[in-house]
């Protein structure tokens, strides 16, 4: 069985052979490590069509490099990308796919005049990315179960005068206690009216009885980003808010069960819009319903009543539904899945019945 | 007494009409929070020669801008980037300068076509945020402040069987404790034969007595960056380690003391570097002297041996020399400090006698 770095790089040359290009440049750091394993803050990787690979980074990761990848040809260079392309050029390559998205426009002008064609390469390797295999899936499991465990040890503690900030640092490091890498992204904590503001950064609001909170969040490992998203009452539920609850977990129920092999993003993604706007919410619900997970926070798919696309076998992907009321509140609940033939696989695993703590 | 912000537009609509362009298109970030004080995941500015400004942002950042940018006409909209150029076309911009080094090739196809020729500004931004006013050295200062707190506060929990790990989390959790948004950027804690290798990441090794510990930390404090680096030793000090210790300080202090206004930064550099040679260690001591700092951990001026330009009055940056000894262990003390008429201003003020804990 061949490593599954060397898997990646042959499926990648035959994406390069289709272009019609001889051979790949890869500057997107993340697409480097996902094919080599090296997480560098400076690397590069030329890929050519027959799957010949050359890994370029500078003297700080030279040594990591050699240990991780001892198959690959290594160069060790500060401007990796720059000494790639001559590389390519002194191997006779005349057209070498890029990644556009990944280079920019000043990074492109260095690039071009050491011999060969840029051609564009697409989201070759993000398309790769999008179908986890079991391995990364494990990882990715291995997230969430940290991201679980860190809601059922800190929830206790959310009471009248904790702020949002509080509870933000204590999910984070309880996170990283349980073995989390770093948090995955910038913890969410949105209490009261803060809810009505789906990015709300955590600050100084003290909870107070009444509110409805909400925490998206969720751990690193092993490179691989889970995300989840509880929103709890405190003290009591006021009947708007039971109402909004039960909607948004409907939705979620509902999205979450058309995440299924063959069904069209779209679909996914209006699953659970209609039944927000059937209540007359449509408009309170602003953005899509979820996006793929893995190296990256957010990856493909992107779920979304405008795009387009087809779900397929082992794509992690979120499902996470809300409706915001400017100056009162808002409810989202977001589970972590796995797009499976016999129906998803539900990562995040905390309970959705609506905690009155 | 104008809005800092607005003061910071007009210094780029200088520099707009010197580069012959009727507006700029401001993409990077941090440049339009610099320029707007606005830190959104989304966002563009353009500036035009006049100084009349146009902000964009989504949806989930409409509110906030609206609030701390109430000057600033308000344009909502996803793709920002595209719908400002499409508003300077509009506006009658035939040349429009947008930011090379910050648009992906990607990025750019979609920009033109909506009609103004682009051409490129170069880092007029970066060049302005080289220099800092008062109120930005402030939160610089207090950044430093919590760090050398942070440092006295946990130093003393150094000690044999203590992780790299746990130092680096204790650390970074003291810094947020005491009012850090959180750590400037990923900390180095590198014992023993990892202090060999710079930008080591922090592992389950456990110290050692007879280990130098090099901790390179610091904390974001109002946007801004600190950045510092100790070298402490565990039980006692071997001869070799004394002696690297001293050479290392002694070019530290040589480095900080010729970073004056006028000064070159390559003789910054040198200063440094030429006490290092004259020990022979000249090739263990392999990145440059220093960094500016301020709203990214990493900003010009760099201060290297090949690098050209002069400090001027108000440049916040690192000293921070090293030496290197592969399969040994290694040394490097930073401090960021501030480039003044009246000499460095030391904004990382932990000592840098040897402590043996």
């Amino acid at each position: 069985m061949p490593d599954i770095h060397a898997l990646r790089r042959s499926l990648l040359a035959e994406a390069v052979a289709r272009r019609d290009a001889e051979a790949a440049l890869i500057t997107a750091l993340v697409n480097v490590r996902y094919l080599t394993g090296l997480a560098s803050s400076n690397a590069a990787l030329l890929v050519h069509a027959d799957g010949t690979s050359v890994l370029c980074t500078d003297g700080r990761y030279a040594g990591i490099a050699a240990s991780i990848c001892p198959e690959l040809e290594l160069v060790v260079e500060r401007l990796s990308a720059r000494a790639l392309t001559e590389r390519a050029a002194s191997a006779g390559v005349r057209r070498l796919a890029f990644e556009a998205h990944a280079v920019t426009v000043e990074a492109y002008g260095e690039l071009t005049g050491a011999g060969p064609e840029l051609v564009p390469l697409g989201r070759a390797v993000e398309e790769l990315r999008t179908v986890k295999d079991e391995g990364e899936i494990d990882l990715l499991r291995e997230a969430c179960a940290i991201t679980d465990q860190a809601f059922t040890d800190v929830h206790t503690k959310i009471a009248p005068g904790v702020t949002e900030r509080e509870i933000a640092v204590a999910l984070e490091r309880r996170m990283v206690d349980l073995g989390a890498e770093r948090p995955a992204f910038e913890s969410i904590v949105a209490s009261g009216p803060n809810g009505a503001i789906p990015h709300h950064r955590p600050g100084a609001r003290a909870i107070e009885v009444g509110d409805l909170v909400t925490m998206d969040f969720g751990a690193l490992y092993g490179g691989y980003h889970a995300d989840m998203t509880r929103t709890v009452a405190v003290g009591h539920v006021a009947g708007w808010q039971r109402a909004v609850y039960d909607l948004v977990a409907a939705a979620q129920r509902a999205g979450s069960a058309a995440a299924v092999p063959g069904a069209d993003v779209g679909d996914v993604d209006a699953a659970a819009r209609d039944i927000i706007k059937a209540a007359g919410h449509g408009d309170d619900f602003s953005h899509g319903l979820g996006h793929g997970v893995g190296l990256e926070i957010h990856e493909a798919p992107l779920l979304g009543y405008d795009k387009t696309g087809k779900l397929v076998d082992r794509v992690p992907i979120t499902a996470e539904p809300g409706v915001y009321l400017a100056g009162r509140g808002g409810v989202r609940i977001e589970d972590t899945l796995v797009v499976r033939a016999d129906g998803p696989e539900l990562l995040t695993k905390t309970t959705k019945e609506l905690l009155v703590l």
